[in-house]
C-alpha cells in the first residue's frame, strides 16, 4: 500500500480503547505502512503497556490534548455506554482537520451522541461499525488480520465531509474490510436482527440452564451444537448490556418477534404437528444453506 | 484392541441406517479389527453402495433375515420415527443371542418402541445414546474417529442382560466414547435442555428472519456469532421432527421455561435496568466458561 518514502494515509493515529478492535485496526493500518504513529488512550495502564509491548502502539497519551491536537484521524473504540463522555473529554482538544470515527455496534445513538457532544466537529466525525469480534478482548488479543473479508458498514449524515469518509474508507479497506454505505436505522435494524437479538438469545440460554440444581450434569453432557450456540455468550457483558441499552427499542421489537415464532412453534409441537415442524424446519435449514453459498 | 488369530468383539454387525452415526460405529469397530463383517440395510441404494465403496460395509444386506439371523448386535441408526416399524420388520428374524441396540436421540420412547415391537428381544435390548453429530449426514461422512472423547449414554432397564450391556458399552469405549449410565427419564430431560431446545431456538431464529423482505441484506451481513448460534439449524428436518415428537412434553417445559426468561429479559430492557442485565449476562457468561473449564 505504501512506497518507501510515500507519505502514509494517517500521519498519527490516536485509538481511544486499544482492545481487540482498536487494537487489530492500528495493527492493520502498520502491517502495511499506511500510519506513522500510533498513540493509544485507555482506562487500563496494564493493557496499555501490554498493547506497548506487543508493537499495536507507539505511545501511550500523555492526555487528551496531546493525543488530539495533531491526530489525523481518532478512533473510537470502546463500549457505546463510555463513547458520550469520551466525546466531550476531547472535543476541545481536536485539531481543526482531525477526523474521528468509531467502532460502535449501534449507530443511531453514536449519531446523536455525537451532535450533542462534538458540534464543531460533527461534519468531521464518521460513524462507522466494523463487523468483526470475538470473545476475546483486550490489545493482546489484536491482530492485522482480523478484519479481513469481513463487512464495514458506514453511516455518514448529511453533513459529513466527503473527505473524512473517504479517509475513514479507506483505512478499513486497507484492513481488508468490505466496505458499505447505509443509513443508521437501517444498521440497527439489520444488527438487532443478526447479531443483537442472537446475543440475547444466547445469554438467555446460558442463564437459564445455569439456575438449574443439575446444571453441572446438563453442561457435562452439551455437545458441539450447545457449544456453538452459546459461544457468543462468552462476549463481554458490559458492552452488550450498552448494546442493549443504546438500541433497546429496536431489540424490543425483535423479541417479541421472536417470541411470537416461538409460539407458533410450540403450537406446532402441542398439536402434535410433524409435517408443520418438519417444513419449519427445512424452510430454516434451506435458508440458512444459500446463505451460507452466497457469502 | 485385536491380535491376529483372537475373535473380534463382534462376529457380525447389522447396521440399520448407514448415516454418519451408523457409518462411523462401523468404521470405529473396523479399525481395530473389533468386528469381522459389516452388513449395512438402509433405504437408499445409492447411498448403501457409496458405503461399500468407502469400505463402511462389507456387504448390503438381500432381506432382514438374512442381515439379522446370525448377527452378533444389530445396530438401529435411523431417525426415531422409523424405529418401531424397522423393529416390528426385524423381530421374527432376530438370533437367539443377538443384541440390539439403537443410537436414538430420545429413549423413553425407544423403550417403549422395543417393548411393543420386540417383545421376545426386549432383555437383549440396549437403549444408546451416542451424543456426537454434525450437520453432514449420509455414510460418506462416516469416519473411525467421529466418537473419540465423546459421551455414549446408555439407559439399560430392569429387564435388560447384563451380557447385552456389557457388549454395547465394550463396542462404543472401543469407538472411543466415555461411557454413562442414567434413567431415560433423566436423560430425555437432560438433552431437551442442552440438545434439542438449542436446535428449536436455532431453527426459530433463522425461520422467523427468512420470512423477512431484507433478509438476504441480513444474511450479507451476518458475523462468526450469527454462523455458530445457528449452525445447529443445518441439522436434518426430518431427524429434529422425530426428536420434537418423540420428546414433545419435555421441550414443551423447556420451552415454557425459556420464554419465560425472555420476559424477564424484556422487563429488564423496558426498565432500561443496565445492571440488571449485565449481572444476567456475567452469570450466563461466567457459568460458560466453567463449563468449558470443567470439560
Amino acid at each position: 500500500m505504501s512506497s518507501p518514502g510515500a507519505k502514509p494515509l494517517v500521519g498519527k493515529l490516536a485509538v481511544y480503547g486499544v482492545g481487540l478492535i482498536g487494537g487489530s485496526f492500528a495493527l492493520g493500518l502498520k502491517a502495511v505502512g499506511a500510519v506513522n504513529q500510533v498513540v493509544g488512550v485507555g482506562r487500563s495502564r496494564a493493557n496499555l503497556d501490554a498493547a506497548i509491548t506487543a508493537g499495536v502502539i507507539d505511545i501511550i497519551a500523555e492526555d487528551d490534548r496531546s493525543a488530539c491536537i495533531d491526530a489525523d484521524l481518532v478512533l473510537l473504540a470502546m463500549p457505546v455506554g463510555q463513547m458520550g463522555a469520551v466525546m466531550a473529554r476531547i472535543a476541545g482538544h481536536l485539531g481543526s482537520q482531525t477526523v474521528v470515527t468509531d467502532a460502535g455496534s449501534t449507530k443511531r445513538d453514536v449519531v446523536a451522541l455525537a451532535r450533542t457532544h462534538l458540534p464543531e466537529a460533527v461534519s468531521r466525525f464518521v460513524p462507522a461499525h466494523p463487523i468483526a469480534g470475538a470473545e476475546k478482548s483486550g490489545a493482546t488479543a489484536a491482530r492485522a488480520d482480523l478484519f479481513r473479508g469481513r463487512h464495514l458498514l458506514l453511516t455518514p449524515q448529511a453533513e459529513t465531509e466527503e473527505r473524512a469518509v473517504a479517509l475513514v474508507r479507506t483505512a478499513w479497506e486497507i484492513c481488508g474490510m468490505r466496505v458499505s454505505t447505509m443509513d443508521c436505522e437501517t444498521h440497527d435494524q439489520v444488527l438487532a436482527s443478526v447479531s443483537h437479538l442472537p446475543h440475547v438469545l444466547s445469554y438467555a440460554l446460558v442463564h437459564e440452564l445455569a439456575s438449574r440444581i443439575n446444571a453441572q450434569q446438563m453442561f457435562d453432557l452439551a455437545a458441539g451444537g450447545f457449544r456453538d450456540f452459546t459461544r457468543i455468550a462468552g462476549s463481554s457483558p458490559e458492552m452488550w448490556r450498552d448494546i442493549c441499552l443504546s438500541n433497546r427499542d429496536v431489540i424490543l421489537k425483535e423479541l417479541d418477534r421472536y417470541r411470537a415464532e416461538l409460539g407458533r412453534i410450540e403450537a406446532l409441537l402441542r398439536a402434535a404437528d410433524g409435517d408443520g415442524l418438519e417444513r419449519l424446519f427445512a424452510t430454516a435449514r434451506d435458508a440458512r444453506s444459500r446463505w451460507l453459498t452466497v457469502r
